[in-house]
């Protein structure tokens, strides 16, 4: 029992869910909570004191210490398993230690349970019965030669990308993407990088480890404010353009034509293209890259249509940075691990991955339905974006007296049991609140319960301020 | 045709058997040698130039250009598939495209075709039924915990390692440990490392493209001079103590004890523990990390006991660099995949990595016997070394004109259709000639018949210096 609490706690510790400075609840009280013995919770805080994790302090309790810095962090990258270079769960403010959560609601998380298991298995057994010894030896950093001839047709097929085998590198998933480009811009010289705002706080503390400052440029219904960009004379810009994280909107053509006409002059695009398999209510816009091969970064991984898990992703840089990416590649990992890539290039050349991507946007599209519906009656003064597309969708709430703070609200929303994402932790300038609700990983009838306990709480949080 | 030849050429340029600077063959002679029209060659180089790969010089010939300087090089890192952290084949100086390879005697390959292709697949079905959302979600960065648990146990008890499952970070091989222990190390301010010399290429090679400068020690029969090491007042030294590479002598415990005290004066140890799993003669020597977890950075792989292109591996720091390394490991790839780190957990938790490296600790020292007996029937001038362990052994020439070039011999073993490697090429510092020779990858008969064309051609190479 005292190991399972100190393994929680730790856990809790490390992905942020229990924050530097937090104080841990008082040993009567979470013991009475879990239902064990106070001893059994004096002495996890006991051993969690000597592995330095936590301290306790005379008439404040024990609190939760800070760890070191990070090298090279320009700010300290969040040492949590969720927040990330993707538009991931940064690490929520409270303890979910007490009140467990009944529906997780972060957003960027597909159905796992819809993991495509037979196929993949079967997969496997073919690529295990074929694989060559020089498979499974030290292969190219770029990745396996066979996912990469692959992904580049399935990628011009689905997204219009104009890439060949050999400009394809095969990455650890975008995190990795933006790390080698981080790398590289540093190389060059550069310290800053334009970032979308709101936009992904784990992309943003990931190229903070990295030394570049993300610096923020508005977002509004066209997608990035391409003149703000033009203006900050940055060298390189992060976007999700297909489906931006989190607001949902897709860039229009004229800032997509405008974001161009920036690189032509010099500017590197880092394209994202987040969600964009998951376009419900029409055919999705192409890819940037697809317009402008020379001048954009593009990147996109499994992590939405098979599963986070599976670290796989690919980055599809402009020639002339190529060599550089490899090399970083090759010197942060050798290269990606064989048998996932062949088991990829497998249900690619197989049209297994279309198939569980069909599959998933059917679903994906009916408890999107659900949830919008729930939402409208549960929460009528809400205005939600980013439905069109994506695993998540965002609210903003009217705030007259400018006195609602989104973090508040999801705490008090995860106390009544569902955790949604308060806005403001995407924001680096303010802005009205919001929240930000994934929908992906659950059925129907939980995403309506979930609607109404957001609604109920929201209510009564804002009170007045949303009659 | 010129398809094929473009991608032969360019592959040999990316993995460094073309290095930059080697001209390339005349377009005629190419062309005869390949039995292809000369307009396929010449259609080739000039894509090659296309792509800034070579570059045509009148009267030289066509030549391989630089690469662009990776990110932080202090030294260029080659962008080969094989250099890399552990101890591996370095390019080659010359093409392989002329003369077909026989037999591929590189050193630290596994013999992949007895990869336990039947038990991966009963563990990973097994992993599939079990896998619960949260296992292929965002995970910890430091890895699956089953995996971290299930390692504590094993390397307790095959390598006296002291670590319980919170130590331990879950990595993409031995290279990613160095990449995120470099980044530290950088990160405090460092800008050298002690390495052995000789020693491994790959690793030292990746330590420069991180910013530190390999400063090499000399090995001797005892392993690393550590008196040396001492006077040098470098911060942190790399070593491979359970089977020095490429030498393969075993740090005596004097000099176990010299290093410990050296490390107690503020020195880190990063311990390669190479090769310990495969000992023929008697029982390995414990880890140094079993004698002093708090100054050894201790790192391992699967990719000598299941594949080198598994890149799963583990590195158990002192716990006050822990949290710096799991912010560098998050932020560069958020964590290793999650369904190859299942896998393991179950291959170990069932025992059949156990099986397995007992397996092919039986089948290696039969190579090793027959490789052996063989060079002392063909060679019985050269001194042979490092025998006891491992998959590779070393033997050096007698040369008393100072005439023999090992590289040079190297390639005229090639030319006759065995792979080896120079000595020189994993030295920084002169020496007397030799080749390392890996044995794992190849039945006795093939081991016994490339010993005999090597036999053959160091004799007559080296003609009268070795009489």
């Amino acid at each position: 029992m005292t190991n399972w609490l100190v393994n929680a706690l730790r856990a809790a510790i490390a992905d942020g869910r229990l924050r530097v400075g937090a104080t841990l609840p008082a040993t009567r009280i979470l013991a009475d909570d879990l239902g064990v013995s106070r001893g059994v919770v004096v002495e996890a805080y006991r051993r969690l004191g000597d592995e330095g994790l936590v301290n306790a302090r005379t008439g404040v309790g024990t609190v939760v210490t800070p760890l070191r810095s990070a090298p090279h962090a320009v700010k300290q990258a969040p040492v949590g398993g969720r927040s990330a270079a993707e538009p991931l769960a940064p690490p929520l403010p409270l303890p979910q230690l007490v009140v467990p959560v009944e529906v997780d609601l972060s957003p960027g998380v597909p159905d796992l349970s819809a993991f495509p298991r037979a196929a993949w298995l079967r997969a496997e057994r073919a690529v295990l019965n074929n694989a060559t010894a020089s498979d499974l030896g030290y292969g190219d950093p770029r990745g396996n030669a066979r996912l990469r001839q692959e992904l580049a047709g399935w990628l011009a097929r689905i997204r219009g990308i104009r890439a060949n085998a050999d400009d394809i590198i095969i990455v650890a998933g975008v995190a990795q993407s933006l790390a080698l480009l981080a790398q590289r811009q540093r190389a060059q010289g550069a310290t800053t990088i334009a970032v979308e705002d709101p936009g992904s706080r784990g992309a943003r503390d990931e190229l903070a480890h990295w030394g570049l400052e993300p610096v923020p440029v508005p977002v509004d219904e066209h997608g990035l404010r391409v003149a703000e960009l033009a203006r900050t004379g940055l060298p390189a810009a992060l976007l999700t353009p297909a489906h931006q994280f989190p607001t949902g909107v897709v860039l229009t053509p004229q800032r997509r034509r405008a974001l161009l006409d920036w690189a032509t002059a010099g500017g590197l695009i880092v394209e994202d293209d987040y969600d964009a398999e998951y376009r419900y209510d029409r055919a999705p816009v192409p890819a940037l890259q697809a317009s402008a091969p020379a001048m954009v970064a593009y990147t996109g991984s499994t992590s939405k249509t098979l599963a986070p898990g599976m670290r796989l992703g690919w980055l599809i840089p402009p020639r002339r940075l190529h060599a550089d990416l490899v090399a970083a590649k090759h010197a942060s990992d050798l290269g990606s691990p064989a048998i996932p890539q062949l088991v990829l290039a497998h249900l690619i050349a197989a049209g297994e991955l279309d198939r569980h991507v069909r599959l998933m946007r059917a679903r994906h599209r009916t408890r999107r339905d659900a949830l919008l519906t729930a939402l409208r009656q549960h929460l009528p003064q809400a205005r939600v974006q980013g439905v069109a597309a994506g695993l998540h969708l965002l609210i903003t709430l009217p705030d007259r007296s400018g006195k609602v703070d989104d973090t508040d609200l999801a705490e008090r929303i995860r106390q009544a049991g569902v955790l949604v994402h308060p806005l403001s932790w995407h924001r680096q300038r303010s802005g009205p609140p919001g929240l930000v609700i994934g929908y992906a990983a659950h059925p129907p009838d939980r995403l309506r319960e979930a609607a109404r306990r957001i609604g109920v709480t929201v209510e009564a949080a804002t009170q007045l301020e949303l009659s």
